[in-house]
């Protein structure tokens, strides 16, 4: 059973902030054996790759065998089933769409006083896309984490993806040619984050490591930081639906069910303000776990972490869901739209009861890497910024350094700092300022 | 002497490459210390704090005498110079200028499938901001990283400074009460951090913590990672000018060392095709190194990490500024623009001969924030957008829903994942999918 809260009750309080701190994740401690291989493959390059790969992929290549070509991916592609790649291609085409309208703009302006300010957005220079293998391996992912690279302008964008036995899903490869990856290597694991990260004779070295693994991938990226860029640890996903009795509660259910497959440790809540539609909703899972091929899974997540918030009215909804900070809210109301205006923290919002989640985990168009673990009260979703940087732009002329150099070698006086202070003095003729 | 390296010589690769190489961070592994401080705040909260105050700030307080209040803060500004407190108050109003330019816009549209999309942005509820004691303790890091926030909308802007031996520089609290601080606190260290990302009786946690520390702090922002946002950890300094000969050497050479002053590990890089020039440069150094206030700390840091690097033309500039990827990048050239396109990786630019990095540090506008150790290649300065977050809002109606979801109902069924595809089959009236 999951949790029943409910507002009215005297240990509401209690039992929400207990529902907060819910530890879902174990974490494993591999950071030694991480450590040593990233640092054999910082040594022993495409040797130790190999090395790893036999070992763990049981996979036998030599250097030559590590990329996969395009001869390979046209192969795959031929092999997926054509309904598929055409949802793939319409997937593609509506993230894209997204994405694009995230560009964002440089600047560029002269002041009052005559300085020439701005800044300007480029794109990182190489990105590398760990893509899991086995029956974590999805083409949707591949799309929403190359996409925004590809649209934020990265030259290079380089995938990595273990292929143990050598078995590999042709609808990665196909997601991967969509997307317009340009590298592809069949390794995984933390050897595959350090290639990327320190590079090898076969393999260049990028800027930021961005894609979802498990928790040697993670450690291995958490070691690599700084050497490289990361996006964030991705944790176990999250629902939050707010609904009022006037939906079905089969397709309620169904949604949250839908992120409770994903995984032992996701998170499903439901806040609604009717206590009869709360337990038909929870009847209705019940209904859909007897058939879902996912079922086991997804019944351990919703008995053991899943909750049904009951509240006086969903007016009190937004502040609930502010201290949830989930990565999914579904409002699933009459009017969504002011709901969706009072709540501050969300990685993504679905707005009205014919927006499933999983239509944003495919075809929406947004990005479905989204933050978890309550993170979206301090992170976003991933996006076109993520592969790009700002550099700003700064520039006077004599006259305009004559304007405001004088308080600036006041600053570096008050803070002593001699050269800051004398680099401007210098230039305005004023006298030694320490 | 720093390095001199000429980029017509055979071993001139071997050399850059060690030049980028160079390890300049000691590393203390202070983990374990932060963790039982972290653990400690966490369980006692105020009384914790009280202890490790007393213990490092030889500071004996009660937890009513935490706070520093308004009072307090009014008479430290009356404690100030003036003409200091004018030259701060002209450096936060350009920096508020420039970086309420950043504000990002909202996106809301709905598409040719009927489909509404759009993200918002909204700022973090609170932010805490970490300010050093003692020598580090820079009124202008303080309006660098408080404006931001509060142009960003930030509601509550928590500011922790320790007060070893009971004091503090009256210009960091000018700077607060300029900047618009909401509380601040009498505390440092990571028990200071511990207290921002827990929070204890006296203090409510926040959701993001920045701002500068040394290694303890710095640990214990990776260590609360997660439960709250942190901003980039800042490495030692760096800055690259690239400069021809047409520049005085005298002014060229107080750049380089307004750099190598703040830290015996920061770094300046001198790239010119003058010979001659890079040896005047060289020679200035040393005169003004008899003069500085922190010559012992410029010198070694010059000595150790210092380099000039000769070329036979400024067109292989740029190509060279990319690897080092500086966080502050200087062209004291005729025409910087030119020079500027043509550069993909630094902090921040500062164009021409008129415009030392100074400048930018205190009064230019855009923030003195930047990324270090390379990181230029993969992440910005602070900014705006590192106090707010986007949210994605996605909303079909029956018809939109119709129109994409068989779509994702096949790749959720291609993807194995029975939920996700029956949340949308049940919408659309298709039959269940797997």
């Amino acid at each position: 059973m999951p949790r029943n809260l409910d507002a009215r009750a005297a240990d509401f309080e209690a039992a929400f902030t207990a529902l907060l701190a819910d530890k879902r994740e174990t974490s494993d401690d591999v950071n030694a054996v991480v450590t040593g291989i990233l640092d054999d493959v910082r040594l022993r390059g495409d040797a130790a790759l190999l090395d790893y790969t036999r070992r763990f992929d049981r996979l036998s290549l030599d250097a030559t065998g590590l990329a996969i070509g395009a001869e390979e991916v046209t192969a795959a592609v031929a092999a997926c089933d054509e309904e598929t790649l055409t949802a793939l291609r319409l997937a593609a085409s509506r993230i894209e769409d997204f994405h694009r309208r995230q560009k964002p703009e440089g600047l560029s302006y002269t002041d009052a006083a005559g300085v020439r300010l701005g800044y300007r957005w480029t794109a990182l220079a190489a990105v590398g896309l760990y893509v899991p293998g086995g029956t974590a391996s999805y083409p949707s992912s591949v799309l929403m984490n190359a996409l925004p690279a590809k649209v934020a302008g990265v030259e290079r964008l380089v995938m990595v993806v273990p292929t143990p036995d050598g078995k590999l899903n042709p609808l990665v490869l196909a997601a991967a040619r969509i997307a317009g990856v340009d590298e592809i290597y069949r390794i995984g694991g933390a050897q595959a984050v350090a290639a990327l990260a320190y590079g090898t004779a076969t393999i260049r070295p990028v800027d930021k490591i961005v894609g979802p693994g498990n928790a040697f991938v993670a450690a291995a990226k958490r070691q690599v930081f700084g050497t490289v860029g990361i996006d964030m640890i991705a944790g176990p996903s999250e629902i939050l639906v707010v609904a009022d009795g006037d939906n079905d509660p089969s397709w309620i259910a169904a949604d949250l069910l839908s992120q409770a497959e994903h995984d032992t440790a996701a998170q499903s809540i439901l806040i609604t303000d009717d206590a009869a539609f709360g337990q038909k909703v929870a009847a209705a899972v019940e209904g859909h776990l007897a058939t879902l091929p996912r079922a086991a899974i997804a019944r351990e997540s919703w008995e053991s972490h899943g909750a049904i918030i009951l509240v006086d009215s969903l007016d009190a909804a937004p502040a609930l869901v502010d201290r949830v900070a989930p990565e999914h809210l579904e409002l699933a109301v009459a009017n969504p739209d002011a709901l969706a205006e009072r709540v501050r923290n969300a990685g993504a919002i679905f707005l009205g009861r014919y927006t499933p989640e999983a239509i944003g985990d495919y075809v929406g168009g947004p990005n479905h890497v989204l933050p978890t673990a309550r993170s979206a009260r301090f992170s976003s979703g991933l996006g076109v910024l993520d592969f790009m940087k700002r550099t700003t732009l700064l520039g006077c002329d004599a006259a305009a350094l004559h304007r405001i150099g004088p308080a600036a070698v006041t600053l570096a006086k008050s803070e002593g700092l001699g050269a800051h202070g004398l680099s401007v003095a210098l230039r305005v003729n004023m006298p030694r300022a320490e």
